[in-house]
C-alpha cells in the first residue's frame, strides 16, 4: 500500500478500506507519510466525503494513536461535555459543577481557545492560581473525591487529531463533517469517559452555520458514541448571539460565578440547566430529561452547584475567595463603552464580530503562542429583543493594552444592528439527538 | 494575501485573479508557500477545474518563473514539436531532421522518460558520444549553422513546473486537463520558439486515454499558444499499440534511422512525416500541409533528412557513424523471445504493458536516480492486424540484465492478445487542432 494509492482512491470517490485508514492515519502520527500528501487527501475527503464506517474507522484509529485515559478507578459513569465552541460560552464550568453536585462524575479534558472562540482552559486560568494540567494520580484523586477535574489535554491524547487539526486549520479543510465528528469523538473516546453530553453550536457564532448541518454533525456524533459502547446525546444550540453578556476570560469566570448565584442571564442560565439535566441522565443519576433538569435546578438554587466550583477550584490549587469576591479576578487597565447611535431594539449581535472584538481587545490569540490578556474581553448591556435608547451604553470593552480598545469598541458596535420593532426571540435550543 | 484564501477560494469554486495565481507560483518556486498547501490548492484544482483564462495565466506565471530563452540570434521561424508521451514514441529524431532539412529551425528542448514513457533525451543519449547538455552559445551556433539542435531542458526554464509536477506526482493530481496544459506550455514557451507542433498522445499507452479528452487538451494547448501569440497546431494520435516496432533507448535509435532510410515501421513513417508536414507549415516554409508533407517525403526520399540527422549528431559530438552502422550503438547481451501460443492475428498489443516491460528490462526509471540500461528495451515482430502461427516469435526482449527479462518477457507476453480474425485497423491520427 501506498499513500499515493490511497489518495487516488479517496480522489475518484470509492471508500477507503480499515487497513488504509490505519495505514494513513499511523504513517501521519509517525512522520512516515509526509504533510503534503495528507493534506491532499484531506481536500479529496473534503470533496468527495467519508461514509459513516469510514467516519467511525478514521474516529477509531485517530483515538488509538495515543494514551486512551482509564478512569475504571473513578466510581461511578464518568459523563463527560463537550461545546463545538462559541462566542461566550462558559457552559463547561457552570454545567459540571451542577452536575457534579447532582451525583455525577465528571472526569472532564477541555480545549484552549482556537479563533474567535474562547476555551475553557484558558478561562479557567483567569482564577488566580488554578492548575489546568494536573499529574494522573492528581486528577484521579481529585475525581474520587470531589467527583470534578477539569484539567487541559494532554499531548498523548489522539496525538494524530492533533497533527492533523494544525494541518487542515492552514489548509482549508476544517469545514467537514465527517472530520469535524472525527476530531471531537476522537478526544473524547481517548478521554476515558462512558457518556457524552455534547453542544452543538449553530449559528453566525459557530462553526456550523446553519441548524441542519448542526443537526447532521449531531447525529454523526451520537453515532459515533454509540458504535463505541458510549451512551452520548447531542445537542444543538443557538449561537446567532454571543451566550449571556460577558466574553473575554476573566469577564466570563465572573458570570459563572454569577450564574451559579442564581444572579445570571437568563440564556446561559436555562442553557446550563438543560445540559445539566442531560449529562445527570447519562449519568443514570435521574430516569428523564425532566427529572434531571428538576435536580440541576436545586443544585443551582441551593448553592450546591457553586460549592462545588469552590471545591473544583480549591482541588486545582486556585483561590476559591474569587467566588465571593470577583476583584480578586485579573481586572483590566482601560475599557471603552460602546454607545448606541438611536432608539430601537436590539435587533441582532454578529457574535463572530463579539468574538473577534473580544480576541482583538487581547482575550484570544491570533497565532499559537500569543500570550492572553485574562482581563480582556467584551461585557454585552443589551442583548437581542432589548430597547435601546440613543446614547445607552451598547457594551463595554475591556483590556490592558489601550491602542487595541479602539479597533475592539469600533467591531463591537459594528456588531450591533438596531430596528425599529422587536424581533421576535430565536429558540435557544434547536434540537436534542439522542443515541 | 494568505496561500490559506487562495486555497478556500478555489475550494469554494471561485475563480482565482492573476495576483492569486502569481502569488502562489512565486511563492511555491521561493519555498515561501509550503509543500502541503500547495498540494492541497492542487487538489481543490483538481475538483474544481481552472477556467480557460486562469489556465492562461497559470502557464504564464509558470513560465516567467524562471528564464525565457531568446532565440532572435537564430534565423527564421524557430518551430518546436512536442510529444505527451507515449511507448516507442522517437518521432522527434525523424521530424526535427526532416523539417530541418527543410529550412526550418528546429532548436529544440526535450525531457526524459518518465514511468512506462521514453524521453528523447535518453534516446540521444543511446549514440555514443552524444551531448544532450550544451552551453548556451553552443546551441546557438549549432541551431544557426545546422538549423537544428536538440538538448535537455535546462534548470532554469520553468522551475515553478518543474517543483510542482514533482509534486503532482506523489499526490494524485497529475490527470487535470488544465494542469497538464499549462506544464507543457510553460516549458515550451519559455523554451523560446516561435511556432509548436504538439503530438497528443492517445489511447492505452499514454496519459489520455479518450479522444474526446486528449482533444479537450489539444484545444487547450492551442489556445495557450495562440493566447500567447504563438501559432500552435495540435495532433491527437493514436497510442493504442506502440509507435513503431522498437520500445527502449538504443533500438530506438536504430529504429529512427531505419525510418530516414526509408526502411522504417509503416506506422511511424506515416506519423513522421504527417508531423514534419505541420512543422514545415507552421515554419513557414509550405503553404499548406499538403506541401508540407510533400517537402517532407522528398527530404526523406532523397536522404536529406538522415543527412540532417548525422550533422545534428555530429553537431553534438556524437559519432555519425552509426547512420551506417547499428552495431556501434550499445547492444544487450542478452535476449528472450516471446512466442505465440495458438494461431490467430494479434487483436491488441496493450502498450503501457509494452512501456512497462521496456521499464522492467532496464531502459526506464522506476524512481528518479536509476540508471538506464541504454541497450534494454522490447522489439515487436508483430503488430496489431497481423498473422501470427503457434510458436512464431511475438516479440523479443532484450537487456544486460538477465534476472529482470524473464518477468519483463512474461508482462509483454500478457500485452499480446490474439483473437480469429483480423480486426479494422483504427485511425493513426484523430484529429488535427489549429489555432
Amino acid at each position: 500500500m501506498t499513500m499515493y494509492d490511497v489518495i487516488l482512491k479517496k480522489r475518484e470517490g470509492a471508500a477507503l478500506s480499515k487497513d488504509e485508514i490505519e495505514y494513513f492515519v499511523n504513517g501521519y502520527t509517525e512522520d512516515a507519510i509526509p504533510d503534503y500528501q495528507a493534506s491532499a487527501l484531506l481536500m479529496a475527503i473534503f470533496f468527495r466525503g467519508l461514509s459513516r464506517d469510514e467516519t467511525f474507522m478514521l474516529t477509531e484509529a485517530m483515538m488509538r494513536s495515543g494514551d486512551v485515559a482509564d478512569l475504571s478507578s473513578a466510581p461511578g459513569v464518568k459523563v463527560d461535555k463537550h461545546s463545538t465552541g462559541g462566542v461566550g460560552d462558559k457552559t463547561t464550568l457552570i454545567v459540571a459543577p451542577l452536575a457534579a453536585a447532582c451525583g455525577v462524575t465528571v472526569a472532564k479534558m477541555s480545549g484552549r481557545g482556537l479563533g474567535f472562540t474562547g476555551g475553557t482552559v484558558d478561562k479557567m486560568e483567569a482564577i488566580p492560581g488554578m492548575r489546568t494540567s494536573l499529574e494522573k494520580d492528581e486528577f484521579t484523586a481529585l475525581v474520587n473525591r470531589a467527583k470534578i477535574s477539569v484539567i487541559g489535554q494532554t499531548g498523548h491524547i489522539a496525538p494524530a487529531d492533533k497533527k492533523l487539526y494544525a494541518l487542515r486549520d492552514v489548509t482549508a479543510t476544517v469545514d467537514n463533517l465527517s472530520l469535524i465528528a472525527s476530531s471531537v469523538m476522537s478526544k473524547k473516546l481517548a478521554s476515558g469517559s462512558d457518556a457524552f453530553v455534547l453542544d452543538v453550536k449553530c449559528g453566525d457564532g459557530a462553526f456550523m452555520r446553519t441548524v441542519r448541518e448542526a443537526e447532521e454533525l449531531g447525529r454523526l456524533l451520537v453515532d459515533i458514541g454509540a458504535a463505541n459502547g458510549k451512551k452520548t446525546i447531542a445537542l444543538v444550540t443557538n449561537m446567532n448571539q454571543p451566550l449571556g453578556k460577558s466574553v473575554g476570560n476573566a469577564l466570563e469566570i465572573a458570570e459563572v460565578i454569577e450564574t451559579l448565584k442564581c444572579e445570571g442571564p437568563e440564556d446561559i442560565t436555562k442553557l446550563s440547566l438543560t445540559l445539566a439535566g442531560y449529562m445527570i441522565l447519562a449519568g443514570g443519576a435521574a430516569e428523564s430529561w425532566d427529572e434531571g433538569y428538576e435536580k440541576a435546578s436545586r443544585a443551582l438554587r441551593s448553592g450546591a452547584g457553586l460549592d462545588k466550583l469552590r471545591e473544583l477550584i480549591k482541588g486545582q490549587g486556585g483561590d476559591p475567595a474569587v467566588t465571593d469576591d470577583s476583584t480578586l479576578l485579573p481586572s483590566a487597565a482601560f475599557s471603552v463603552a460602546v454607545r448606541a447611535d438611536a432608539d430601537g431594539y436590539t435587533d441582532r449581535i454578529a457574535a463572530r464580530d463579539i468574538g473577534l472584538a473580544s480576541q482583538r481587545a487581547g482575550a484570544g490569540r491570533e497565532t499559537k503562542n500569543d500570550v492572553i490578556d485574562l482581563s480582556a474581553g467584551v461585557v454585552l448591556r443589551k442583548k437581542v429583543g432589548d430597547a435601546v435608547k440613543a446614547g445607552e451604553t451598547l457594551a463595554v470593552v475591556y483590556g490592558n493594552d489601550k491602542s487595541k480598545l479602539d479597533e475592539a469598541a469600533e467591531i463591537t458596535k459594528a456588531a450591533f444592528f438596531t430596528e425599529s420593532a422587536p424581533r421576535e426571540q430565536e429558540p435557544l435550543i434547536h434540537a436534542v439527538i439522542m443515541g
